[in-house]
C-alpha cells in the first residue's frame, strides 16, 4: 500500500493538520505510456495555499478529498514508456504521495551526476526558475541597480538574491531570524531581520527593483523606497495568504504615477519556453559552486501538512522539502 | 499692468479660493531670444494639486508666493526671437497670468487654420498626448480588447475613449452625471454614471485594460474585473489628490500575481520624443471630424482658482480652460 495526503477541509486562516487526511491507496499498474514512480522528495509551496481555497485562479483549486498535487522527485519503479527505465530519477507533479502513476510525457528525467535530484524541486526547478523569470523577464534587472528581495532566505528569495549578485546588482534582503540574516550576509547580501528593523529604514538609500514574496508592509515600504522608473516583481504575498478577509492594500500606491513605477505579476508556468535558458545559466553557476542552496528537509509523508504550515512561520531556510522514502532504488 | 494668480497657502484637503492670491505685476520687456505673450487661455489640471503640496515629485513643487505655472496659449505681443512675430499664436508654460515673458525656445507656434488654438491645451496638447501615451505605450492597447476608462468625460478620459474606439477596442467609460453619460454614449462608449451604478456591476463582463484617472474604488473594481494579463494604465487618481492623510489601497492587489497583471504609471513629459507621432495620428482624426472634443470654459483669470477647484467636483466636461483675454491680437 502507498500513503497519500488529501485535503480534508478548506483551511480557515492558517492551515491546520486537521485540514488534511493521511490515507492509503491500493497499488496500481502503469498502462502503456505510463510510469510508476516512488517519490523520494515532495515539495511544499506557499502557492498551494491559494489552491486550497477552492477558487480557480491560474490552476484549478483543490476539492476536499483531492490528493495535494505538486512537485515531487522520485525513482521509477516500473515503466511502460520508452524514455524511462527502472531506477531512473524523475521529477513529476505527483504531489503528496509515496507512489503514483504518471504519463511518461509529463515526467522529466534527472541526471543525479549533474546535481542532487532534490535540486529539481528547488534551485534547478520551478523555485529557481521563478527567481530567474522574475528578475530577468519581469523586473528586467540591470547591472548596477539595487534590488530589494523580501523573504530572501526562502526558497525563491535565496535564489533571487544570488542571481542578482551574480549579475552585478546591489542586493538587499530581509528575513525573519538572525541565523537567516547571517546566511544571507555570507552570500554578500545586505540583509536585515524585518522583526527588528523596519523596512523603510533598511531601504532608506533607495532601490530600483523590489522582488516581492511577502506583500503587506514590505510592499508599502518598497513603494516608498523605489526610485523613478522602479519595478515591482510581484511574485507572491505569503504574509496575506492566510487572511480570512481581504485586507487593505498599500497607502502609497500614488507613487506608481509620480515615480512611473511598474508593478507586474507573473506565474512561472507561463514562461516554460525559457526553461532551457534558465537551466543553462543557473545550472552552470550551481556546478561551478557560484550559486549555493539550502534545503530544510522534514522526514515522513505524514509530516507534509506540518511542513506546509511551517512555511507561513518561516520554518524553512531555502527550499522546504518532505522526504517520503529512501534515495536507493 | 498684468494680473497673475499665485499660491497664497498650501491647500489642506480641497483647494479653496483663499489658498490663492490675485495680484498685479509690472510690465517688462523681452530680452534677446525672448517673447512677450498675452495669454488667451490658461489650463487648470488635476496634477497641479500635487505641486501645491510642496513635495517634489516629477516636477518641483510650488512655493507659497509662486505664480501657478502651467499650460497656456496666447498671442505674441512683442518678439525678440526670430521664430515669432507679433500676433502669432503660441503655446507656453506661462500658467495663470495674463501676460508673461518666455524664452522663444520654450514656445510652440500654433497654426489657427489647422485647429482652434485652445486645442493645444486639450485634445492636441498635453491632455490628448497623455491619453495617447497611456493607451499606446503604457497599455499597449490592441484591437478587439476591452478597455475601461474612469473619468471618461474628463479632459484625458474623453480623448482616451475616442482613440480606443478608433483603434477598434470595446470601450466602457464612467462619469459623474447623466449629461456626461449621454455625451459618452453619443461617442459610442458603453457609459455608466458611477454615482448610480457600482463599477463592479458595470464591469462584470470583464476587461483587458483599465485607464485609471480616478484611483480608489474604481481601481479596486477594475482589478477584480481584469482578465489574465490585463494592464492598468496608471494615469492619475483624482479621487485621492485632496486626501489629508494617506488612505488604504485596494484590498485585492493579490490579483496582480494570480492574474499576471501589470500596473504601470507614467508621466507624459517623459515621452516627448513621440509627440510628433501623436500629432500625426490624432491631428488627422481631429481634422477629419473622427475625434471630437468638448471644452468647459470659465471666463476671467480671477476665476482660475474656482475652475481648478471645480475639477475635483467634476464641473468640467472635456477640457477645463480659463479664458483670460480676447482672441484678437
Amino acid at each position: 500500500m502507498s500513503r497519500e495526503v488529501a485535503l480534508a477541509a478548506r483551511p480557515q486562516g492558517e492551515p491546520m493538520e486537521s485540514d488534511f487526511e493521511l490515507r492509503e491507496s491500493a497499488p496500481t499498474e502503469p498502462r502503456d505510456g505510463e510510469v510508476l514512480v516512488r517519490n523520494v522528495f515532495v515539495s511544499v509551496d506557499p502557492y498551494m495555499r491559494g489552491r486550497m481555497t477552492g477558487v480557480r485562479t491560474y490552476v484549478p483549486g483543490f476539492e476536499v478529498g483531492d490528493v495535494i498535487d505538486g512537485g515531487a522527485v522520485g525513482r521509477v519503479v516500473a515503466s511502460r514508456h520508452d524514455g524511462f527505465a527502472e531506477g531512473d530519477w524523475v521529477s513529476s507533479q505527483l504531489g503528496w504521495r509515496e507512489e503514483g502513476i504518471a504519463a511518461g510525457d509529463r515526467l522529466r528525467k534527472l541526471d543525479p551526476l549533474l546535481a542532487p535530484p532534490s535540486t529539481a524541486l528547488g534551485v534547478l526547478g520551478m523555485t529557481g526558475f521563478t527567481a530567474w523569470v522574475g528578475l530577468t523577464l519581469i523586473g528586467e534587472a540591470k547591472e548596477g541597480e539595487t534590488v530589494y528581495v523580501s523573504g530572501a532566505a526562502g526558497a525563491v528569495g535565496s535564489v533571487a538574491v544570488q542571481i542578482a549578485k551574480l549579475r552585478g546588482l546591489n542586493v538587499i534582503g530581509s528575513a525573519g531570524s538572525p541565523a537567516k540574516v547571517e546566511w544571507l550576509e555570507s552570500l554578500g547580501v545586505e540583509a536585515f531581520d524585518y522583526r527588528e528593523t523596519a523596512a523603510k529604514d533598511a531601504l532608506a538609500g533607495g532601490i530600483d527593483l523590489y522582488f516581492d514574496n511577502v506583500g503587506g508592509e514590505q510592499l508599502e515600504a518598497a513603494l516608498s523606497a523605489l526610485r523613478p522608473f522602479g519595478r515591482v516583481i510581484a511574485c507572491g504575498a505569503i504574509s496575506r495568504y492566510n487572511d480570512e478577509r481581504a485586507e487593505s492594500g498599500p497607502r502609497n500606491l500614488g507613487f506608481v504615477v509620480t515615480k512611473r513605477l511598474r508593478i507586474q505579476g507573473f506565474i512561472v508556468t507561463d514562461h516554460f519556453d525559457r526553461f532551457g535558458d534558465f537551466g543553462d545559466e543557473v545550472g552552470a553557476w550551481v556546478r561551478d559552486g557560484k550559486l549555493t542552496h539550502r534545503e530544510t528537509i522534514v522526514d515522513g509523508l505524514e509530516n507534509a501538512p506540518a511542513a506546509f504550515a511551517g512555511l507561513f512561520h518561516g520554518d524553512n531556510t531555502g527550499k522546504m522539502l518532505v522526504r517520503v522514502g529512501p534515495d536507493e532504488s
